[in-house]
């Protein structure tokens, strides 16, 4: 294992449970029925047990996106150009795609990086961080070589602790890469024992006949691969791609830096799932913004304990679900700080029964 | 019928389908997988029916909060104090509630009305439409005479007419009144002839006996009364109150003004359901929200064909989960407005294949 890896899996810590309960605290004395913010409560009581702190405030949010392409292409598993991945990753510098808009609308930086697209750009928004020209086709051969994986591991590290010098204090994680949602239902298919025929969903589009390939290739990547489901960086390397890793890497950073960082769909999940097998504790900086179209995603949800905040039957991906996660994060928060106690409310708390269901 | 109520139900037109049909071209036609922003897009091509234009842009937008109070609290339905009502629609006035503190985030005003609140109150932010010192006790008689439904009906579309001319283009529905999801309560129970022991819920907080005697106490409403669910008119006055009529008539006003209007909870619910069941086409203006954890909620949002964007087991009352909802349906109109087209990013629509669900 690489050392910055291993630093930071040794370094991150669970939630400060004392932070949580000061918050529940004051949370259950806000003027209101108890416990009728909902999930909003949940945020602010989560955010203060990453911060220690009772009150918070973003100061700095952008959405990390992670280009790179993949291997298994050739398959015929997606019906883009392969050439998709340069171009919506050039859109992203020109601030005209899905996520750039909803960034905007919510003041969010996107950070974008290039950990392995087949052709080099050389622009000053896209941060270079190239590790292969994609990688091998996961049908025929590992994705990549076990040090390779590492090496995303630690880029995603290396951009989150650059982030969080530069006073971001909320992240979200995007990506663009033709073939991702085949290898992060492979990823996900070994790691749950879940069948790709199961797992396996139509991407960002493909005929029923398609569909039926693209889990013949996910079979097929997982047999001759054979990765180890105990070992997430064989299986990463094995079957993965280099956004999946670069962006577990985010988790993990985001996790020893202690700041909250949103998943948007399937593949961010893939790579939640990954980051919260190699350090369980990940899961307390982890928060869901959608629920993904593709089948498998929900059954991450489930294993990381999160219910996604927002019904809207997304499925763009690019990092789009999480400006509006950002939004009701910070409403959450707004609500913690701003709203009255029932004493300066001029309200008795004691006319409200608790109903919320015991966890 | 009031001139004004009927006037208004006159001048209720349906959607623009040309206009929704135009929405659709464009937004099948921006950078992304066909369908894939998912409600965003539903969104958007809402709005334009609404307005007939393809792109919107939000310049105003306001929470109407209606306080009532309601005489069937003395039948012991609620743990509040009855001057709870009175102290929390000053509240709103200092801002420092749950709306408050969520419109201020999303940049949203709230407009307070005092359509029936047992104290007066004098007070510059908080507009004067009382039509009586609270409700009669619905267990024991009708809420309010036909005439006084008729007049809070019509104190909605006046709030309404008044809000446009301001420049509001962008409306949520609030309410403040202990005791109001009881008479919700009876209102959905009469319109979908849904036994009260299904719909009745623990609204602001109730023990397992509290919540017998609620359900009683509406099963009783609806016998003495027998309210005829074919008449809104006759059910609002009946077992209503005058916050639901008055939100009734902010729904009926939107839809004339053609503007879009939100649901909030389980109160506004039923007064979009009985807008509704007043002209049909009152359907293709309202937005949801969240979902009310009020068991007949789910309901209310199937008959009206709407599937709540946010799931946040929200149970605030006072219209809270509107802000988040603007901040949604102006993300969406962003993304329709922003997004570049498939010619614009150097795409080839041609290589998505639409996988979206006929409607």
């Amino acid at each position: 294992m690489g050392a910055i890896l291993e630093e930071t899996l040794k370094h991150i810590k669970a939630a400060d449970e004392e932070a949580i309960q000061k918050a529940w605290n004051r949370l259950d004395n806000l003027t209101k029925p108890i416990g009728s913010l909902g999930e909003l409560e949940e945020i602010a009581a989560k955010v203060s047990g990453i911060t220690g702190k009772i009150h918070n405030k973003i100061n700095k949010k952008t959405v990390v996106i992670m280009s790179a392409d993949n291997g298994v292409y050739e398959e015929g598993i997606s019906n883009n150009t392969q050439d998709t991945t340069v171009i919506v990753t050039n859109n992203f510098t020109k601030g005209i795609t899905g996520v750039c808009i909803l960034a905007k609308h919510v003041d969010s930086d996107i950070t974008v990086v290039d950990i392995g697209v087949k052709e080099d750009f050389n622009h000053p928004k896209i941060i270079n961080k190239k590790i292969m020209y994609g990688t091998n086709n996961i049908a025929k051969e590992p994705a990549m070589t076990r040090e390779q994986a590492i090496q995303a591991i630690e880029v995603g590290i290396d951009i989150v602790d650059n982030l969080v010098k530069e006073g971001y204090d909320l992240l979200g994680t995007g990506e663009m890469g033709v073939g991702n949602t085949t290898t992060s239902a492979a990823v996900f298919s070994v790691l749950s024992g879940i069948s790709p025929d199961v797992v396996v969903g139509k991407g960002s589009g493909l005929t029923e006949e398609q569909l039926i390939n693209k889990k013949r290739v996910v079979q097929k990547a997982i047999e001759i691969n054979s990765p180890d489901r105990d070992d997430i960086i064989d299986v990463l390397a094995k079957v993965g791609g280099l956004d999946i890793a670069g962006l577990c890497g985010c988790f993990l950073g985001a996790a020893k830096n202690r700041i909250p960082i949103v998943i948007d769909g399937f593949i961010s999940s893939a790579a939640a799932l990954c980051a919260y097998r190699l350090n369980n504790n990940v899961k307390d900086f982890i928060f869901p913004s959608h629920l993904s179209a593709e089948p498998g995603a929900a059954y991450m949800m489930e294993e990381l304990g999160l219910s996604p905040m927002l019904n809207l039957r997304m499925r763009l991906g690019e990092g789009s679900g999480c400006p509006l996660a950002f939004s009701i994060i910070e409403a959450a928060l707004c609500a913690m700080n701003n709203m009255a106690t029932f004493e300066e409310a001029t309200l008795n708390k004691e006319c409200y029964v608790d109903i919320r269901e015991k966890k």
